[in-house]
């Protein structure tokens, strides 16, 4: 596909993994995906598709200097560094300019950097789907998760009629839907034409430009003022634009304004891994229920325990001996031990230690 | 008292305070007391007493190479290495031989090294009665403890009658009691001529050689061969002779047997910290109930937990959150997690590390 341009939008920090995450280190760059990070396991599905040299990775420059962490080596060049961080809209905004200097019609595959997706050969037919909906359709195309439970911390898309006969899999999207409660969500799955939001989207470069243009119109012209900055090579002129995006979701600015949107019904295994609860989504449990993540050089010793949660890392052993309902974290300078029905409730602890003057460790 | 001794056997390993523990390093070189390792509150403890220079520490070859872990600059020539580890009454024998080739007439104190005792100022007194009783009287003399409950984890001393007017709080010892169940430990308790029986012991050289030639006549003989070969400076025939002792404990050898024992009753904050939970005779809890010991350099923040026990070492921080009765062991290479209620028990899972290939962390 020598015209697709894969973007990883990588500059989320996330509190719910402290402290395997920091300031310094978000989520996507911990070794969640079976001893890769979030990060490289996305390069590489992507890269599978869209080729290395067309695979960017959007980030700030706080997380852009320390980048090596998840990703050896991954080329500068194709770097995006967002001067501040401005939400997914101003994000999608800049890589569509950068990327637009040097390929009017490409088209974009956009993708958080921190979910987990299997299986990849899957994952890798439909994205190509996904190509050839926004190609020939000219649709703004996105990834709905077939839902594998009733789920309320996921938006939802409401699917339309099927497309076409050509494309399997692929409909009309009929609305989003917010973060249901749950007796919404059991609805929705019941209903059978409800899917995960997967934050997962493809456009040619035209047809998201037509779409801002109508919906977003201020993103619209801050778009086109950064793909001129970025055809001179003016970063101060790229900055003072991407100051004049909109501070808001690429979802809210041009997915749910779009008359023209498709998605793609997607039977894989995936999540946004949003807190060590969820791991089990990728990680399988052993027989009594306990999940263990552990990077290279770490070990657990799970022995009489149930239901526990460990994650290692550095060259140390973690031993749980007859806990239950447990998470339980240890890098090299903290250790959290908390249970899984508070682990949602992290950010409590970290504005606890923030104001117990050990702000260090986060 | 220029005549006095101290012994602070330190040979002991001790499973219990896995991970701190370790098989070099065991419970008495941990920093379990206030900021120092035990055996060095021992050696600061008896020393005031006995004085530095009379001041020894009878301990395991192995142990004797990382002395310097737990007391700093301890001299070496005063460090008595038993061959191998045979129980404590070869111990008692060794230093006995060692420090009759010396002084003849010496008081010797044995204490065991893991204990906590406070307050210092009071175990003083304590110690100069009992040096007094086994000088004035020739009696061997034990500490009774005046118990603060009815532990089943102590053997227990039944008292006898009042010594004399002279010495306040000294009692003939009417029998050492084994430890107890609960039913009987209460009924001791509630009895109130019942102490725990702490280990520490005073007595003259001679009369503890009378005491081992009538009731462990074996280990008399092989007492006076070390003293003989200690004065002679033939490592050899000194650890020939300690290969002769019997394997057995100083209470069986001696104490229990010996006709003329006296008991100085010990009203003091006393614990031989048998398990990280016993660590609150020492550690007071905070208004929740939970225990935090750290080495310098460590941290812990305990947030809505109670009954907590939080032990750290290294410049790593470890944090509780919404946890109950939980044991929490950070240290550099290992991390335990594990209820209060199977902390006692972690001599399981010392044996699956072994036996499934993690023995070197212990």
């Amino acid at each position: 596909m020598p015209n697709l341009h894969a973007v990883i939008m990588a500059g989320g920090s996330g509190t719910r993994f402290w402290p395997a995450s920091r300031a310094r280190r978000p989520k996507q760059f911990l070794p969640l995906a079976r001893g890769s990070s979030l990060l490289q396991a996305t390069v590489t599905r992507m890269a599978a598709v869209a080729g290395r040299e067309r695979t960017w990775i959007a980030t700030n420059p706080r997380q852009a200097e320390t980048l090596d962490q998840a990703v050896a080596g991954f080329p500068r060049e194709r770097v995006i560094v967002e001067p501040e961080a401005r939400d997914t809209a101003p994000c999608v905004a800049l890589a569509a300019a950068v990327i637009g200097a040097h390929d009017a019609d490409a088209v974009l595959a956009v993708v958080p950097a921190d979910h987990l997706i299997e299986p990849q050969a899957h994952f890798e037919t439909l994205l190509q789907r996904a190509v050839a909906v926004a190609t020939e359709h000219h649709m703004i195309v996105t990834f709905g998760i077939r839902p594998r439970g009733p789920a309320t911390g996921y938006g939802y898309i409401e699917r339309g009629e099927r497309l076409d006969e050509a494309s399997p899999a692929a409909f009309r999207v009929a609305r989003f839907r917010e973060k249901p409660d749950l007796d919404t969500a059991r609805r929705f799955v019941g209903a059978g034409n409800f899917a995960w939001n997967s934050g997962m989207f493809v456009w040619t470069l035209p047809d998201l430009l037509t779409a801002m243009a109508s919906g977003a119109p201020e993103l619209a012209a801050a778009t086109q003022a950064m793909q001129q900055a970025a055809r001179a090579g003016d970063p101060q002129a790229l900055h003072t634009a991407f100051a004049r995006c909109p501070k808001t979701s690429i979802d809210f600015a041009v997915m749910e304004r779009a008359p023209r949107v498709a998605m793609i019904e997607a039977d894989l295994a995936w999540s946004d891994v949003g807190s060590f609860t969820s791991l089990d989504a990728v990680h399988p449990p052993d027989a009594r229920g306990n999940v263990t993540v552990l990077a290279e050089g770490a070990r657990a010793v799970v022995k009489d325990a149930r239901d526990c949660v460990v994650y290692g890392e550095g060259r140390r052993l973690v031993a749980l001996f007859g806990t239950s309902d447990l998470v339980v974290v240890a890098v090299d300078d903290a250790v959290l031990v908390c249970p899984k029905d508070r682990s949602d409730d992290l950010k409590k602890l970290i504005e606890h230690l923030r104001e117990s003057g050990h702000g260090d460790v986060l």
